[in-house]
């Protein structure tokens, strides 16, 4: 026996098991070891049922804000990082967790781009009832959201806006995360939510962030404590990677405007953009917008971002810049001086009240599975949309309705998808016999925006 | 429109996101979601990322008995059920958890065979730390523990208790989700160890089931109110089923014996069924056997049943039952009376003791560690073991020792393995100058065993 004591190697790797022993035990990973769990899995260094049943850990014990912020990191270099720095304007984004009938987007980046802001949009697609704004493009005879990203490059420095699809090269952990997690119950976690939200979104490599996160019927947040929660940690994250943020935690009891579906949504979006459209859609339009402005120092308060932005559109410079932006990614420009360029049902009928009253609830939820059910939404990952398809609200929450008129009428295609949305939407009204106490307000609250102490 | 109504499925199927999203948000599982969950791992219908996520939110969200009961019943019915009620006498398993020294399973099928029961024991391989009964059995030249059904009913019949393996056939769901629960952290819930025990051991056709659950260093269940915890479980998961059940909680603070290592646990499990060896590990066997003559209702109390252990051990018949199956499986029966028939080791080295005193705490842990360094147990699943080598121990728990006197000896091949080895072993006694207090019972506490009330 020559020596009863060996030396060990310096730093041993480290493995998948410990980490996912270690979430399990509900103990803090390191930026080390979360860093090196996301790197090996994007890479296929650890399988699919060693993230799952890390993630599952995750869900149920939860994060520390330094875990979040790692995640997010980890999941953000990943994959390429946007450098704008060529652009001497303030970048800055709206990102919104997911409405029925939301289609702020559309009128945003136009809008702020207009005042001088650049806004490297990156979207998605609809996801379960909500709607997605790559969908609601599509319909647009032409338009392409799989720009590269030269060519992203070059509608930013011509309009100062872009709207695509998440490429290859961003964030790919995201994108293998996120199809694991919708399949083994994991989608339903503040701190996933997060890290996937904002990787993307610091990879469009923006100065600031507006967040519109959703509450009520028609939200995957239903609770407010549940969105303020992930509003703050959003907020925090990207303020600790040094970007100004800010959270507005908006109402989706009911769908946002009166349009839901996606050709639906771009005309209501024109109606914004040209100066009309419905006053709950305008106002958030404008509140968004306002804080882009401020965020990006463009306006010294909100008040006067917002005013700003009511003098975009009355100039009409905000619907000049998305005909530009429109042209750029190939659309056809005469769509936003004749609808009836866009994809349009074969089919409309009304889904008549059954009694007089006041309308004192809406499913909400309920409705973008109408829509979904129309074919305007995906069932599975894999299905097409038909743009065309959707519905129009004729009464939202507190408004009065005679028997006999119409709640709602309901664009479609085929009979069988009609009539099962038509039964879904006849119970997705209450009608109450007194009118309803004061309307919630749309804005339910602000996280972060203190840009002066800073 | 024809209809706003629209039947739908009576039935729809049970979707594995479902399962794992409910037991995700902590509620009960009912036994059809359990059972169609199980059925469609085991048949490749679930991929192991969904399983994983699941396992994940069952160790994190716990079960309750009713799902435990499912989970065992639905792993049990993944395989072939042994029916042996061709044989009148009853049938008796005693299974431990696993420790360090306890090769209580090589005198106990021959004892309780010898005193009428019939002993089908299905066992398993060395885990961790800890040894296992097949790698002890095949330490015997020609000792085959792969039998078929066939051989093992012919073995059972012509001695009364035949030792294997599992085979394909029994409980194919616990061999994939162990396989799972190994590599993604798992492992550690009662639930899940309750239902891979409970499925593999109601597989063999039993009427009544000894429970042996270590507790201690050496242990899986390291303290005292786990080992109680996943006694009570499977106490009651066996009774729920119409088997008698006991469950003796057990001192494992310490190796039971003073052999570790393959042959020479086989060589001490000799000497107890000749009427010697350690006191420790005869008196185990003897509580184990009472409890299994209780319970398989050959003696109408449990010190009657020790007594006719004793009385079967003395009269020589529990060492010829072991001859005789050793012979039926293929073993060479000379090393009943020639040990030196078994695998050696090529070297042996003593550890002594660094100071005079007495011993007052084993790692115990650490010494199955060292047998496993020393290539008596496998560090990966693949590796093979050496069956002659490992540890006996010449201090336990109180005993007086003297500088220099030798606490343990060394059984090895291989210099470097026996350096490592020794280094592990140095630091697993510790040496009190006053003699310790009174010992811990070696049997802690008895869980289950009224059979007379029901």
């Amino acid at each position: 026996m020559t020596s009863t004591f060996r030396s060990r190697p310096a730093a041993s790797p480290i493995r998948a098991i410990d980490v996912i022993t270690k979430k399990r035990d509900g103990h803090e990973l390191s930026a080390a070891e979360i860093e090196s769990f996301i790197a090996a899995y994007t890479t296929g260094g650890i399988p699919d049922y060693q993230a799952s049943a890390w993630l599952m850990a995750v869900v149920l014990r939860g994060m520390s804000r330094t875990e979040t912020a790692a995640l997010t990191n980890a999941m953000l270099h990943s994959g390429e990082v946007l450098d704008l720095s060529e652009f001497p304007a303030a970048k800055v984004d709206k990102h919104s967790t997911g409405g029925v009938g939301d289609k702020t987007s559309l009128v945003l980046a136009p809008l702020a781009a207009a005042g001088g802001l650049v806004v490297p949009m990156i979207s998605g697609r609809g996801l379960g009832h909500t709607g997605g704004t790559l969908d609601k493009l599509e319909s647009i005879p032409g338009f392409k959201v799989n720009l590269s990203v030269a060519e992203f490059r070059r509608v930013l420095s011509a309009c100062g806006c872009a709207m695509i699809g998440q490429t290859a090269e961003i964030a790919p952990a995201d994108r293998k995360l996120y199809a694991l997690r919708d399949v083994t119950a994991t989608v339903e976690s503040p701190y996933l939510i997060c890290a996937s939200i904002m990787s993307k979104k610091l990879a469009e490599g923006i100065d600031a962030l507006v967040l519109d996160v959703k509450t009520g019927s028609g939200a995957f947040m239903k609770k407010e404590e549940d969105a303020i929660f992930l509003a703050e940690l959003m907020v925090e994250t990207g303020e600790r990677v040094g970007k100004k943020m800010v959270a507005l935690i908006t109402d989706m009891n009911q769908p946002l405007g009166t349009h839901i579906g996606n050709s639906l949504e771009v005309i209501e979006a024109l109606d914004v953009l040209r100066g009309s459209g419905p006053e709950d859609l305008r106002q958030l339009c404008l509140e968004l917008a306002g804080w882009m402005f401020y965020l990006g120092g463009i306006e010294s308060t909100t008040e006067l971002g917002k005013l700003k932005a009511e003098r975009l559109i009355r100039s009409g410079a905000a619907l000049e810049t998305f005909r530009t932006m429109l042209k750029l990614q190939g659309g056809d420009e005469h769509v936003i001086d004749d609808a009836s360029l866009l994809p349009r049902s074969k089919h409309a009928m009304q889904i008549p009240s059954p009694k007089t009253g006041f309308i004192s609830e809406i499913d909400c939820q309920a409705i973008g599975t109408a829509s979904v059910i129309l074919g305007g939404g995906r069932a599975k990952k894999e299905d097409s949309v038909d743009p065309s398809v959707g519905i129009i609200l004729h009464r939202k929450l507190g408004d009065a309705v005679s028997a006999g008129e119409p709640l709602c009428t309901i664009h479609y295609n085929s009979e069988t998808q009609a009539d099962e949305a038509a039964a879904l939407l006849q119970k997705s009204f209450r009608i109450a016999e007194a009118a309803p106490a004061k309307k919630k307000s749309l804005v339910h609250r602000v996280i972060g925006g203190d840009i002066t102490s800073r």
